[in-house]
């Protein structure tokens, strides 16, 4: 068994109402999976039966009427967490957090209780929110641009990290017989004062048997690349083939590498879509019949906007070349992939259609075929360095049991996956240090 | 059996660390409970066990040196909540959160997320934080001033109802057969534009069994009794006598009546500190026992200072006439408590001293006695009409013990008291309304 071992997390995406796949048609699927805790608890028990290293929830605060509809309806991430802590034991439990809309103070405060109660199991990914519109439930009109959005970012984690060392380790005593609780010396305020952020601090609450929360980051602009290599644990993306994983992975342990850190403490985890069949033929069948119940072309049409900030492109004939200028409207939206959409559909000449078609079809990474081609698959991805583990698209009820049940346990034969927890915090069983507390 | 019943209500306090009896020296607390969910799920199924209408959980955002222990190092409310929330069945589950440093959305989500995950059990204590230090944790210089405290808290509380009535009742259809999930036209933005807030919405959480989590109040100047008036179901609050509680009573209802609404539905509910012996004069004396463990006089003295925002009164001479002009420093902190205590020293012609003295044996309203005293007494106020019921001081487990197991079956026998959850939301057993949806 090699010592290095792929990280499983599972990620539930789409379950919340029609839109790909169309998923809540799926009998076995609860009609109201989004807000449902009972599914969620369900979920992520069947992820830690696989010894998956965490659950991973996405977030947006922002709807419209054409929003995708995982996000119409659905618990806010670390409310959800919490209740996922007490009704599980190991699993790792990741919350979406956007630095743009919260408070730092009250960041640290709802991190460090969500790793306190789960006893060392907490995440945070970092992002700094695409979908514009959001700025409008904030008392603001306009998003934040690029560099303030991830200079807050930067600043932000900062505050919460320390914040989070507000009480050195052994500051609570508790000795009953001398009486001592506590070590008044061993209380830091943090006294920040930065461009965007003050906070005095301290924070009032003690450190985790992990120290701290593990960090996650989503964001893959430049300015998303350089804040992941500075302070993520775990680099959260998609990787549409094993070579543009392979670049990215070596992308992004030299940039930690050129920022002082440890390149094997920066981990890299891509979202992965898998379709497990009793053959491969019969897996690409399943596929095919799982995307024949995509949404129409008017709602594809409708949410190929969101990237470039909600941008109504039912304005533009369908078949005329693709309508570049629209690129500027997502100038503080998902600038990245907007980009990248128009300069493929500029460079291969697409129209409108094409570039909506094309997009539908760009998938975050799929494993379809039996479950010893998944298995293989996997595995090459892994050893070649592409990734160190997956985030688990968790959509058909059958789909993820198939995983787990058959694909989980190809991996262990292959020496790739654990066979048992190796520690009891997320940070453990990542393979992650505990963050010196530095006062 | 008459209808009208009594509410009660579990309160955690001071269980973490030194300070008022000294509560974690006694062993059968855990010596860490402040952060313990163990703990806390422990207590919580106690008092569900007796039929608690709900656990209600205060809170703090600042620390210092001197900040009373129970806030040195304690779990965030709704994190904590959540929690609870999938540990129990009936029990309401009530979360402080300041309208002074946290936005609407943020709030309106996560407790519509507590009352999706509790299935209709959420509350929310609705406070404008009275440490005046706070502000330092959220990039202001100095706390709000009264009028803007409660002026934001009123606006908050309007826009926070406001986004729980994005989805009308009926809005998801899920209808599998046509393929209809939800209605469009169900969903309603709020576009409000206020002195303090502008939100846009809609929010992405359909409404709970419940309608809407139950807004309680904490906050005793003119200003904060006008707001639980006119937006608190429950006003949280102290009464030190009987005669005082059936005045505090009355003007809340008729506060409530002059702002239309109807008196019935707005309850009062006082902190209530129980000591239960196997006599009366057990109980006095137990309760002389505890207060012997309380901290030193030096340590109430920093306490002392809380209310005037953590002024420094060691600086005075103990035994000189109180210091009146400290009540300046008071201002933008806990005015009402302070001005109570400058004004009785001042008329009584107390000094320092016996200023702090009378302040620590000040108490929220104490029923010490045998069961029978106890369940006697409660009966009494409750049947006065002094309050609707308490919130039950949970500090030594051998007490909290006594008080469900020996008080609460005389309360029932009383025929105050239930015999079982009249309902399965928190509104249903506190005999209030759901609040229609008025889109
Ligand atoms: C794989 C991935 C997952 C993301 N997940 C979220 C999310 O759950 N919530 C969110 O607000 N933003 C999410 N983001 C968006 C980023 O926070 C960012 O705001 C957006 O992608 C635009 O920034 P960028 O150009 O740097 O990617 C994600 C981004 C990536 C790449
Ligand atoms: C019974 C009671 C309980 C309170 N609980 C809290 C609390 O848990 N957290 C908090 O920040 N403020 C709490 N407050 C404080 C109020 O929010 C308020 O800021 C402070 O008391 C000063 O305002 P006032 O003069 O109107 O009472 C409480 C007040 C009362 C009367």
């Amino acid at each position: 068994m090699s010592t290095r071992q792929l990280k499983l997390g599972a990620l539930t995406m789409g379950v919340g109402g029609p839109g790909r796949h169309n998923l809540w048609l799926d009998p076995e699927l609860p009609a109201d999976a989004s807000v449902n805790i009972d599914w969620y608890i369900d979920i992520a028990r069947q992820a830690e039966a696989a010894l998956f290293d965490l659950i991973f929830i996405v977030d947006s605060q922002f709807i419209t009427p054409g929003s995708p509809p995982h996000y119409l309806n659905r618990l806010e991430p670390l409310t959800l967490l919490s209740a996922l802590a007490v009704s599980t034991r190991h699993i790792g439990l990741v919350g979406t957090l956007t630095t743009s809309y919260n408070e730092p103070f009250n960041v640290a405060r709802r991190l460090a209780s969500l790793d306190l109660i789960s006893k060392g199991r907490a995440g945070w990914n970092v992002v700094t929110s695409g979908d514009a519109g959001t700025a409008g439930n904030y008392g603001r009109d306009e998003h934040y641009d690029y560099d303030t959005r991830y200079g807050r970012a930067r600043e932000h984690v900062q505050v919460v990290q320390g914040l989070w060392q507000s009480w050195e380790d052994d500051a609570f005593v508790r000795d009953r017989a001398s009486g001592r609780y506590f070590d008044p010396a061993k209380l830091h305020a943090l006294n920040h004062k930065g461009e965007h952020f003050s906070v005095v601090g301290p924070l009032n609450l003690q450190r985790s048997p992990q120290g701290q929360p593990v960090i996650f980051q989503a964001g893959d602009s430049e300015q998303g690349r350089e804040l992941g290599a500075a302070i993520a644990d775990v680099v959260f993306t998609h990787a549409p083939s094993l070579e543009q994983g392979q670049a990215f992975y070596r992308e992004i342990k030299e940039r930690a590498l050129r920022q002082g850190r440890d390149p094997e403490q920066v981990l890299v985890l891509p979202g992965a879509e898998v379709f497990v069949g009793d053959s491969d033929e019969q897996a690409r069948e399943l596929e095919r019949h799982y995307h024949a119940a995509d949404h129409s072309f008017e709602q594809a049409l409708l949410e190929f906007g969101r990237s470039f900030g909600w941008h109504d492109f039912s304005q533009y004939e369908l078949d005329a070349p693709f309508p570049a200028q629209a690129l500027e409207f997502a100038r503080s939206s998902f600038f990245t992939v907007a980009k990248r959409i128009t300069d493929r559909a500029v460079s291969e000449g697409l129209s409108l259609r094409q570039a909506v078609q094309a997009s539908r079809q760009l998938r975050p990474g799929a494993f379809v075929g039996s479950a010893e081609t998944v298995a293989a698959k996997m595995s090459e991805w892994f050893e070649a360095r592409a990734v160190d583990g997956f985030n688990i698209y968790i959509g058909h009820p059958g789909q993820f049991r198939r995983f787990t049940e058959e694909v989980v346990p190809l991996l262990q034969e292959r020496g790739v996956y654990r066979r048992e927890y190796p520690g009891s915090t997320l940070r453990e069983n990542l393979g992650l240090r505990i963050p010196r507390n530095l006062r």
